[in-house]
């Protein structure tokens, strides 16, 4: 296993570099004035297949042993993080296969299809996914890698945040969007061992508010509902990741659906960049408690730029 | 006057580079791919007041005498030069009105007033906005500045090229979108003065294919219809930009509404940029013409980024 501390996600960052983008940091003036602070966006939908897995799906290949790379990997997602594992899996020269419910998006079946990867359609169950991935890694021996609750994974998205923090060490707040939990897991180790004192804050959608809720509880809680325009964010927290949540990551802050489009809307329209709903919950937390945030310097992920051009909310 | 060549237009670039951007180049592996040639997009849709129009505006507003800055300066735009013009002439200090058309976009019109311009509402033809303009210069002894058949503003845009070759000066072909002529005339300036072997060619919807019939026929010809989605290409060729365009462009492509459509769908989707009509009509030419392109080495100018998120095409 890696060592979490600075010099496992030095060596982490470094094993992964050539895999991967270093995605550009963007500022906007309007922005800034609108929250009264200095903003840095980290902007993770320019990475490749469109979002900050490929990170963590990079370094989980990465540390496969020569057997396990013959016997290839598998995971279950709907999203981005099927993409990045099929890109990441047949860059390194590894079999891959996806279990995606049937009800996945085409247009993110057909690029993972495009990646060469195996997919395996599954009911859109929780059960039905992991019992697929089961009988796969029985049948073929294939390793299981898990889009958010594995501590290589996570290691690899603390990467998105070590090359924010490689520029400006000086943050004072990095916002972070939560979702199945391994992007603000690694972000906040990256915080505690790349920034001076830069703290971490989740961004959460209400209607899918586990990651608050388990803060506040000291459990791992589920959410009843999937409603959210955020799809990336509806998976919940695992026992790899929360740990490291309750330890390094400050609060949760949650915010409305109609204040994620406004706050995507208002990006794509002053920054002239495509996003995706999950990033937008982290500047919509900026403009939800923007007295707070005023006079500091931060640090917000923009996680990912897939969304579906032909069904937009405005 | 200005002198027209590479002195001129280092001594243009030299000056107004403190009121501009130096917008990215940006490559996209998936769409070089899709053409069979190595393209770099220059994007001016990240550019001061959302497109390249500043440019021009700085350089012009630079120009004035001090007895003109003094009366002030006026211009008559429905889209991006009214922004431009209006936030070039703040940083400088001077008042510009903006005759705008009653049906351009309240969007537009906002923007407008927000950097602090003075707008006129006219009639939406070209004679009651020439009208209007012609009457301020009257009244206020006010200068009037055209937003694309003016030869300060074509120096000011041929800057976007100048910087693309000061990185590619190996550049095989550069593709810019033609409406008014300004950018196109510059641009291809710059090609002359500053690249290798570059052939500029312009890209214009065939809906409103007066440049394309201007070569032909060797005047200026008009449209009898604006009817394209390129709502920034919907004005005619002037008397001061027609020359240039003769003697330095190779030719005009010209491109449906449907083509412009899927261009702008696919570098949104690819890309992760927002870009205009407008600018997608470049790509569009490279599509259909993808064979001649080949092995080619390609600028593409991604002229702006100011679009109407409320009624997209898809």
């Amino acid at each position: 296993m890696r060592s979490i501390d600075r010099n496992g996600l030095t060596a982490c960052h470094h094993g992964i570099r050539p895999h991967i983008h270093c995605t550009p940091i963007l500022t906007a003036r309007s922005l800034n004035s609108e929250i009264g602070a200095e903003i840095y966006f980290k902007c993770e939908n320019f990475q490749r297949a469109g979002s900050f897995k490929i990170r963590g799906a990079s370094h989980a290949i990465l540390c496969l042993t020569p057997e396990q790379v013959s016997n290839g990997v598998v995971t279950h997602s709907s999203g981005n993080f099927a993409q990045a594992l099929a890109l990441a899996a047949r860059s390194a020269g590894v079999k891959a296969c996806i279990v995606m419910p049937a009800n996945a998006s085409q247009v993110k079946l057909a690029a993972t299809a495009a990646y060469g990867a195996e997919i395996i359609v599954c009911e859109s169950t929780i059960e039905d996914r992991q019992l697929q991935a089961n009988r796969i890694v029985e049948e073929r021996g294939a390793t299981f890698i898990h889009p958010s609750n594995d501590l290589d994974v996570i290691l690899g998205q603390s990467t998105a945040a070590v090359e924010l923090f490689e520029v400006h060490p000086d943050l004072d707040v990095l916002l972070v969007p939560v979702g199945g939990g391994g992007l603000i897991a690694g972000c906040s180790l990256a915080a505690v061992y790349f920034s001076d004192h830069c703290q971490t804050i989740g961004a959460e959608p209400l209607a899918v508010d586990d990651a608050w809720r388990s803060l506040a509880s000291g459990n791992i809680e589920t959410n009843k509902s999937t409603e959210t325009i955020a799809d990336g964010l509806r998976t919940g927290l695992g026992d790899r990741n929360f740990p490291i949540i309750q330890k390094n990551v400050e609060r949760i802050i949650r915010v409305s659906e109609q204040a994620i489009i406004d706050a995507m809307q208002l990006i794509w329209q002053r920054m002239k960049i495509v996003i995706e709903p999950s990033s937008a919950v982290a500047y919509a937390a900026l403009e939800i408690e923007k007295q707070k945030f005023r006079g500091k310097k931060i640090g917000v992920i923009l996680s990912g730029g897939n969304v579906d051009l032909a069904n937009l909310p405005y």
